[in-house]
């Protein structure tokens, strides 16, 4: 059967596509996904995107752990933020944690008609990419950029995606294949590639460069969130 | 002084830039602004772009020549389309064209508000570089892309700009690293990379891949288009 794998640069173009037989890959390297992907692989029961920092206090009085960011920063009265080492094991397992970012979560929301979706970070690359090979839908890679515009971290992650995958499909967009460029330009020395980036600056400036670093790991994680409902959780029968 | 460059990487997401103070260069290699700098440079008097086919025909009664096109081909009953080699001095010189386009057009409508709109191809790349230089305004490179979707062609001359200013800016997006990247495994042999393309997959099957390695051609032009009014006319004193 032919399958198509696009990229979407920011979920601003996500209107251009048709998403509703798809599976959408939902990425936001720095640093929600791949806290996402880190918190489920550790056992969390389950981790809710919201949009707004607010709509985290609707979730206050369940027991629920309550994460929340704005650029870059944890708000104050909040458990924790998005940095990964937040989503250890001892924290997060067995428990609920609800999330509130920039840009992941704006883009999760965005993407909620597709026929499936999923979490994407270098840490489950291999896994995901393993589940994807077996499904029979049309791959649709949406970058959650920054402020909706294009970034470097989320495009190189759909390059490596469209890497592994293009063996098995047939039809690709430009943008499927310039990340796959980029990413084979990035892939020997991804912390010095995504170096490059101006949101990496930013980050510089909060001093998570311990973050930046643990985000870019590859294939510590075998665990695929999935959206069901309002709750990201593990895909089963992996 | 400070100076930004970014690039816009499809019509789409022009709204997330300020551009009132800025230049803004239109670039859609494949093929009208090509066609507009070599026109311009075989000496038309202007051209003007417009938005819809019909739109043309308010220009019919004034000795005008008439250009359209729709998804790559010229619209019956008209003059010429997006083709270079209707823009030779002979057909052009002293002549004013009236042009539509899918995506060229549609991106120069967008970007009238800004300081100075000006046309970008690889014909007048240095040309266009050299004069960038001198102003002291920042830049936008506005790729206008293929039905607001990323393409490579515009991507990767948008690249070569900012290659070719880095040293005298200051600021970048992450989209202009992208281009400046993918510009640089470019550069060697333009046709192959732009073969791998989907538009221009689009364009061989139109049958024109003489219009493809025409558009691909360096600094053959000195002209820079400008939009004054509705027209685009050469930009003087350069």
């Amino acid at each position: 059967m032919p399958r198509k794998i696009e990229v979407c640069l920011t979920p601003a173009l996500i209107d251009l596509y048709a998403i509703e037989e798809s599976i959408v890959v939902v990425i936001d390297i720095l640093r929600a996904t791949s806290s996402i992907v880190y918190g489920i692989d550790n056992g969390a029961e389950a981790i809710i995107p919201v949009a707004q920092v607010e709509d985290c206090l609707n979730y206050a009085d369940r027991g629920y752990l309550l994460a929340a960011e704005r650029n870059g920063e944890v708000v104050e009265g909040y458990n924790f933020g998005n940095s990964p080492f937040s989503y250890t094991a001892d924290k997060v397992a067995g428990k609920t944690v609800v999330l509130t970012t920039t840009n992941g979560t704006k883009a999760l929301h965005l993407a909620r008609k597709a026929s499936q979706v999923v979490i994407g970070s270098f840490l489950n690359l291999q896994a995901l990419c393993n589940w994807l090979k077996t499904q029979d839908k049309d791959v649709l890679l949406l970058c959650a950029g920054w402020k909706d515009q294009f970034n470097l971290e989320d495009t190189i992650f759909a390059g490596a995606v469209v890497h592994e995958l293009r063996p098995l499909f047939t039809d690709f967009d430009d943008a499927g294949v310039a990340a796959e460029d980029l990413y084979s330009m990035a892939k020997d020395n991804l912390r010095a590639y995504v170096g490059k980036s101006a949101h990496s600056h930013r980050m510089m400036a909060l001093n998570i460069e311990e973050d930046i670093k643990f985000c870019l790991q590859l294939n510590i994680c075998e665990a695929i969130p999935v959206l069901e409902g309002d709750n990201l959780v593990a895909l089963k029968g992996i």
